[in-house]
C-alpha cells in the first residue's frame, strides 16, 4: 500500500522507517509545516526516501520544500494520522482523516483526538465512503487491543480494563520501589526523558481517559444492534482521577497488605473511570515501569491479559503497520 | 455462515450451543457414528436445535439419526473440525478438511492433528481450493496466539513460548503450593477432572509440543519469501520433556531462590522445545493453575505477553467462532 503520513513526530518518523519492512511504500510526509512527495514518474520505486526524510527533519526540522496541503492531496491508499492528539474539535487530524474518506481513500490513527471526541462523526464520514478506518494504535501502543476485542465481538465483551499510561506507570513503580514521593520521581521521569515537562496529560489521567473513552466507543457500537441507538462517548463523559495526589505513604502502606498503587482505567458499554487503585503488588495489574496491560472480560471465554510497551515510537508504528496490513 | 460442526465433545457440544450467538447456524452435527443434517426445505430457521442436540447426545450417546457422512455431504460454508487429535497421518480429521477443501467451502479446526503432522499437505489442498483453513482454537483455547502473531506479521516475530498446557500447570502449582510430590497432585487433578485418567498427552508434554509445532509452522511459512522453501515442522521435529519427573524437592529448593517451576514450550521459525524451566515465581511466565500465557517476541515491538484460560468448551468454542468471523 502507499502511505502518506501526516505527522513526523516520533510516531510518524517510525512509520516513515519501518514502511518498507512491511511491504509498504511512503509517498508523502507532512508535518505542521513542510511536506515531501515523492513524484512517481513511472519508476519501479516511487516512495520518498526514508532515511533522508527523517534525516531533514532532524537537522533542518521540516520533512521537505512541499507545503502539507501537497501531502494530503497526494495519490496514496492509505492516509497515516499521527498528529498531536487535540480535544474537542479533534482539529487538525479530524479533517486529514474526513478528507481522505471523501477522497475513497482509508484511514489509520495513531491520534487519539477524533476517535475519542467525534466517533459518531467518523463513523458517519466512513459510511459515505468506500475508504475504512482504523486505529490499533489510539489504545496500548504495540498491545493489539482495538482489534482483539472486536476479533471476540464487542457483544461478548463486559469490559475493557488496564495500565494505559507508561509515564503514570513509571512513576508510580518508583515511588513504590524507593520508598520516594510524587515530586522526586517525576523529576526522575522527566530527566529519563519518560514525563514531557508538561507532564499533565499522562499523570493526571487524561491520556489514559482517551484510551478507555476509545475502548468503550468500539464497545458500545460494536454491541448495538442498531448503530443509531449506541451511545457515544468523548472525554467529557470520562471519570477520571490521576496520580498527583498519591503520597508515599499511600504506597508505604498498600506495601504492608501486599498490595500497590496502579492508575487504572476502566471502559464498559456504560462507563469510563480512570483512577489509582489498590492492586495485588505480584498481580497481574501490577506490570512495571512504562509497561501496559490491557485486561478483557468476554461472556465465554473468561478474562483474557495483554501486557506489553505501551508507547514508542517503533512500537507505535508497529501498530499502525498492522493495521495497513488488515485493510489489504 | 452456516456451519457443519464435526466432533460432539466438549469443544463440538459448545460450538453448537454457542453458534447462535455468534451470528451463525449449525446445519450439521456429527459424532463418530451418528450425525444429524438439518433438512433446509425453504424456511427461515434452516439449523438444527442445539439444545436437542446436546441433550441427545447426553441421553442417547448419539446426536442423530443419519450417517456421519451426511454431514460431511451437507450444505455448509464452513465445515468446523472437532473431532480428537490424532497424529502421524492425522485422520480421520485431515480428510474431514480436505474433503471441505475440495468442496471449495471453508475449515476452521480445534483439531491440532492435521496442524501439527500435516501443514504443509494442508497447505497445498487450501492452493487449490477457494475455501481457506484458520486454527485459532488449536493453541492456546481462548488467548488469540495465532491471529495476533498473523497480525504482528510472522516475519516480525523472533520467537513464540509459554505455558500451553493447563493440566500440567495445575499439577505443577499444586505442587509448588502445597509442597507435595507429583503423584499425589496427579490423583487430585484427576479427581477434578483437570487431568485424565490416562494424563500422558498432557503430562508428557506432547499436548504443548503439538502448539509449539503449530506455532513454528505458522512462523516457518509465515515468514518464507517463497513457501515452498520453508521448513515444515511436525511433532518429530520436537524437543520434548514432561513434568513426570520433576521431584517436589525442585519446586522447594526453586522457591528459596525467589522461583517456581513451569512446562515451558518454545517455537522458533527453526526450533521447537518444551520442558520444565526454572521461572521468577511472581514473574509473567508464572501463571497459575489452568491458565496459560503465550509470550510473542517481536522486531520492532518487545514483548507481548498474552494470557487467560487455554483450554475448555465455551473458551475453545470462542476461539472456533472467533475464526468463522474472519472468514467473512
Amino acid at each position: 500500500m502507499r502511505l502518506a503520513v501526516i505527522g513526523a513526530g516520533a510516531v510518524g518518523r517510525s512509520v516513515v522507517e519501518l514502511a518498507g519492512e512491511y511491504g509498504h511504500e511512503v509517498v508523502a510526509v507532512a508535518d505542521s509545516s513542510s511536506a515531501v512527495v515523492a513524484d512517481g514518474g513511472g519508476t519501479a520505486s516511487t516512495g520518498v526516501d526514508p532515511d533522508a526524510v527523517v534525516a531533514r527533519k532532524a537537522e533542518r526540522g521540516i520533512v521537505g520544500d512541499d507545503d502539507p496541503d501537497d501531502a494530503l492531496a497526494a495519490d496514496y491508499d492509505v492516509l497515516v494520522e499521527a498528529t498531536p492528539t487535540t480535544l474537542d474539535d479533534a482539529e487538525p487530524g479530524f479533517s486529514h482523516v474526513t478528507r481522505a474518506l471523501e477522497r475513497d481513500r482509508h484511514a489509520v490513527l495513531a491520534n487519539k483526538g477524533p476517535v475519542a471526541e467525534r466517533f459518531g462523526d467518523l463513523r458517519a464520514a466512513v459510511a459515505d465512503s468506500d475508504g475504512e478506518i482504523r486505529f490499533e494504535a489510539t489504545v496500548g501502543g504495540a498491545i493489539p487491543a482495538v482489534s482483539t476485542v472486536e476479533d471476540i465481538e464487542p457483544g461478548h465483551v463486559t469490559a475493557v480494563r488496564g495500565v494505559l499510561n507508561g509515564t503514570a506507570n513509571f512513576i508510580l513503580t518508583r515511588m513504590a520501589a524507593e520508598g520516594l514521593d510524587y515530586d522526586h520521581v517525576l523529576a526522575e521521569a522527566q530527566d529519563l526523558g519518560v514525563a514531557e515537562a508538561d507532564p499533565s496529560f499522562d499523570v493526571d489521567g487524561t491520556d489514559a481517559a482517551l484510551k478507555c473513552v476509545i475502548l468503550a466507543n468500539v464497545l458500545s457500537f460494536g454491541a448495538a444492534d442498531d448503530p443509531a441507538d449506541a451511545r457515544e462517548f468523548t472525554l467529557a463523559d470520562a471519570d477520571v482521577e490521576g496520580i498527583r495526589d498519591v503520597p508515599g505513604s499511600a504506597l508505604r502502606l498498600a506495601a504492608e497488605d501486599g498490595r500497590t498503587v496502579r492508575l487504572i482505567g476502566e471502559a464498559t458499554g456504560d462507563t469510563v473511570r480512570v483512577a489509582p487503585r489498590l492492586v495485588p503488588e505480584n498481580g497481574t495489574l501490577a506490570v512495571s515501569g512504562t509497561q501496559n496491560i490491557v485486561q478483557i472480560e468476554t461472556s465465554h471465554a473468561g478474562r483474557l491479559n495483554i501486557s506489553g510497551r505501551g508507547a514508542g515510537g517503533p512500537e507505535t508504528a508497529s501498530a499502525v503497520l498492522g493495521d495497513v496490513g488488515r485493510l489489504e
